[in-house]
């Protein structure tokens, strides 16, 4: 968890540039269990849930729901080497899914940084606009985000 | 669960039209219990996770992932009156948090057809597109999202 991270570690508004990319060091592997755990929580629609209901639907199997996959992708880049101090605190963005997440495909995220801008309203902080892009094992995306997020300036 | 309406009660693309709205009968209430291990497994930052860090935070208490809300806002639509044959099947959209999600808080969500397009690859199915809004209990919306389905046509 990034709060365990020495302060040193943090990085500010000033620290960002267009162009840089960050990786998750770590890959996490997509469980059937966990898939139909959410789904049963979240987005109980067969496809998610049963095997054989996902045979007969577009997925053509059982696949992840879509905010599963913005889940995972989150608990990806929370730890990862992007560690905006005061946390990652966004407004939201573009979201899409390319490609449907099935139980043993293993995710992993890249994200750059694509707009930086000052906030008119807040002087101590500014906002940074990112590409995330959420790969499975094969480097196919599955999934992209362009979040806008809110990071404090060291000298505020 | 949707699955288990019967097929009458399903939807199809020729049911859509312009302006059309689906609210949804549940309230979700966010318990903070929730709040938390929902965080732990998908976005584990201090101000999802602990009060007291939470304070200290941006969110100046406990607050919800944002992922979180939009997972509570997908289970409050499925089981609603928006009942698109072949299950709620989406390619993304613009997704906005607004507003912190408390625990306490009760979530309920409005739904309204804003765009409708012909899929130019698939002749047997549509493009809705909706405008989401998910609100709490003083009818203060906390997040919106605009996502586009995937629908099947009655005579594809």
């Amino acid at each position: 968890m990034w709060f365990g991270n020495p302060e040193g570690a943090m990085q500010y508004f000033e620290d960002y540039a267009l162009g840089q990319r960050y990786g998750s060091a770590r890959r996490r592997r997509v469980e059937a269990a966990e898939i139909r755990d959410f789904a049963a929580e979240y987005d109980p629609q067969p496809f998610h849930l049963d095997d054989d209901a996902a045979r007969g639907s577009m997925f053509g199997g059982l696949a992840a729901s879509g905010w599963h996959t913005a889940a995972m992708t989150m608990s990806l880049i929370v730890g990862s080497e992007f560690r905006p101090a005061g946390g990652i605190l966004g407004f939201g963005g573009e979201l899409q899914w390319l490609k449907p997440v099935r139980p043993g495909d293993e995710l992993h995220v890249e994200s750059e940084v694509i707009e930086l801008r000052e906030s008119r309203s807040r002087p101590d902080q500014g906002l940074v606009k990112m590409r995330v892009t959420t790969l499975n094992q094969h480097d196919e995306p599955v999934q992209t985000f362009t979040p806008t997020l809110l990071v404090q300036k060291r000298f505020g």
